[in-house]
């Protein structure tokens, strides 16, 4: 923990000094143009995998990158994402899952979380997406982490469907969903296609051409 | 978000080769020592802040950097609490305010909030922070902005305690809980202290203390 | 009431001889191919209106046939679509609005639900439905009751998504989804296309040439 | 359900037309005097059993003919009841269970049901129809299959007076509570008798008696 | 609360000795035949009223002597009751209410609990006692405490009902229950009776006869 | 029961006459100083260990003298308590453990409350309690019964500081809160220190000197 506040203490003396404009102007308000839902796992980075500064990302994480369904009970990532859409206006919506998930893990042997009661809770929202990977291999183990880790992904864009605020701007397509599966090990990832239910990765020459596009 | 998905190939192309012995280590398993719970907001980077490196910092983000008190109600923050403390092992959490906050200012004015009901709903688990400065000042307006940032931090600090995993790991010392808030504008932080009741910078000479003792 | 009762003599007089050998059948047990939700209207009879006989259609009926987004928390039409989906293996759910709606009515226009609590709250299940209308229209009055209803339909097909048993039937394709607009003046039936978001009608046609390769 | 959607085609063709003039009157709007609620189980035909035209029984339906006693968290039975009695005003309110129920199977070997937890958690509405039975009996098998549908109805009823709209009408005697049971294999009604806290056939004598009256 | 204090020092140094003997033995267990509801009121004293030791009554309090009906959600009521009747085996039921109860008050003007949320969701287990009355008299007002009241214990005794523990009990005449009103200023108890709906005194004579049966 | 019931004719006829002026005084009101929360343990009688007398202790009893943490969900403790500080404006919470408890038993071998699932639940809200005590002792078993009731106090405590009005209070020292350990057996109080995490006897000495100050 030393470690963590004398980072701060760099951050304050070394890289504060260089960006002070950009913080000073940050600090009257937000506009970030994206919602990135993530997993809280300590090995992602959403500012350096995606190369953004502060004010870019509204950052949602929790173990799983889960959103529940919406329903009439308030939770903190139905309120965020209300406070997302309909307050900040973001226009796209990331949930981004990742490889070695330890949430995922547990969804796959939830005789694991015995002695973990919230834990084993909370992934009752990741269940569809076990049972889908159980109906199409015909059992569901170990071995399985990836497929259940894409289609958790797309379990949660369904999820997204289902709260007000984003069925509206999804309506009139004011929001747009992406899912993605970030590959710790190799800096990979995967980007979720809707109509063929799989994932494909982004390959350089589309990400160069996004990037040329955007230079 | 163009400019996010070529941020992507930017890290793929200069960022990860770098790093990538760090990455594929990393890949097998996460062990954080620190929990680290804060708003959702974009300007916040926690990573930039405490200068640390993925694989140190657990994070969970959600407007207002609320902790529920524990329930038998499963939440997103419960089991990934409970995750974070009774399978990570981390052996300290911190929960960071910050200035500006769209979320406390929401939580001082509820009758801006009718539109937004599970934002109302979710600032539930902010209202003693509110009740507690009304207490104290005779009345809550916008003025009271950073009182009650500071509040809301002591208060989900209160709420941790009411966590099983977090309460047994504290009864032995082997957890230790931090309360912060971040300036954005000036990128100070400050600390809370519980037996005062009040918030007072890291100072400099603190901070370069610790800096040298690490060092 | 009186009326009612005489009619269970009138059916056990009259009625129940005629396919005494069917019901005794059916004693034994049920195997419907069609899991079919609908409103509690009185004006809807899903047997007449699908000219069906009894252990054909499992059917579920609440104010504005509404199916909550899976969750935790259980209710009966979480329950009940696991038992249809899961034990008695459907392979078809419809769900089924109908004109002149009183829920939809109420959902509408919230402000006429003030003592009718559980309504209200009840109705938060199509708040997207309204939502979207909102959106696309600019404003919901009770001219948008048809286009509500729809995108009620809609948004239920969505909800029925989330529950793990239906999602793991639609992934192997062992499930399909249905959403129809009963319209009681007219007879007539439209059905919700997907892919554009809107509804049409099942044309003479398309029954006759349904009709005629069936028999 | 090729058979479902020309069973439409039909109904549109031969049956409607016969009845058009009723069902355009009915398109303005439903006045039931009946709540009907009973199990989804696809051999009942609540009209055809007490042989009753479109208006005339306002009817929810659920695995097991369930309601959930009253309480501040809404479901769509407590929402639907509400309508019924409060907007509606049905002034008789029928619960009518049915033999050979999957429900009340599930209810008396709750063991059977490990892979489908809400149909588990849904059945603890049950549990106290399924406690009398126990004490009463000194055991529960699947011999006490009728006794527990019997006494599941009792029940009911009894949460039925715990919903304040109901409550209400039943103290100035403006809504009546019957309770039945079905017989799919002989068409018989029983009945519940609260203060004997037995079920009796509605005889043919009565139901002559009744029906006689009626013309 | 100096007081209070050093009323624990006269009763160790004054009443313990005493009764020491009696205290030694309870130490190992308790057998209380009755289960006593009452509310948090600090004018009732249930040991006083009815002038029983310690060890007789099981005694549940909180404001408004309120039954929540039985749901899968479990709270203290619930708890304590299933505690009650089923490990304890207590054999009576009383809900007793009381004159100038505060909690009744609070029901019978919701607009005066705008800043109490938490009294005023609670006060909805006893919305239907007061949708009775306000059938009964056609409005509801300060005037109708005492109905409301008597209502209110009414409705508890209801739902006690919906619990399975003591619904079982009730079907083999294990367990008896007993509505009761307090009358703070006289002394007087008043009893409901079921089957007239009405409170009626226990008058002297019945009392004395008890009385001298027991003597 | 008949023993309780002619218990209430000696009251009316040989107590209530004795203190009739008292009891009609308080028939228009209440002024408690103190919110006594304590078992529902039918060998508890607050006002016979504090030798007070009616209109001093608010008293809150369930099975474990639980306080569940604050929540938007709203329960009998948390209304309760939020009457008794925000209404009546108390000024001292005392919660109340005891010896031999048999809450906290339950909470020590939670697999001997299988057929009593609703006590199970209740006592997640004490599970922090054991999880301190196993931390501590490497374990927990029969043995643990007193750290568990102690700890179980120590964590009420934290729970009540979660409620809005009571940290609202105690932010500005209106309200002061306390831990007790009432022993059936010898009459002895224990009082817990929060900064030393123990449990100390009120000494004869310190009372006395209570006593005689009050004097
Ligand atoms: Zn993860
Ligand atoms: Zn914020
Ligand atoms: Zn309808
Ligand atoms: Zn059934
Ligand atoms: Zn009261
Ligand atoms: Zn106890």
């Amino acid at each position: 923990m030393d470690h963590v506040v004398s980072g701060i203490a760099k951050f304050q003396k070394e890289v504060f000094p260089q960006k002070a404009d950009s913080f000073r102007e940050l600090a009257g308000g937000q506009q970030p143009e994206v919602l990135f839902i993530t997993c809280a796992d300590s090995r992602i980075d959403p500012s350096l995998i995606t190369q953004t500064e502060p004010g870019e990302l509204f950052i949602l994480r929790n173990a799983g990158n889960v959103v529940p369904p919406h329903s009439n009970d308030t939770g903190g990532m139905t309120a965020s994402i209300e406070y997302a859409v309909a307050v900040l206006g973001v226009t796209h919506i990331v949930v981004c899952g990742h490889s070695d998930c330890g949430a995922m893990k547990g969804a796959l042997s939830p005789e694991s979380l015995v002695s973990l009661p919230h834990v084993k809770e909370w992934l009752g929202h990741c269940r569809a997406a076990v049972e889908v990977v159980r109906e199409q291999k015909g059992e569901v183990c170990a071995e399985h982490l990836d497929c259940v880790t894409s289609e958790n992904v797309a379990l949660q864009l369904q999820h997204l469907r289902t709260h007000p605020a984003v069925a509206a701007k999804l309506a009139t397509g004011k929001v747009q969903l992406h899912g993605w599966v970030y590959n710790i090990g190799t800096g990979e990832v995967l980007v979720y296609d809707e109509p063929t239910r799989s994932m494909s990765p982004l390959t350089g020459a589309e990400l160069a051409a996004k990037s040329a596009a955007e230079a």
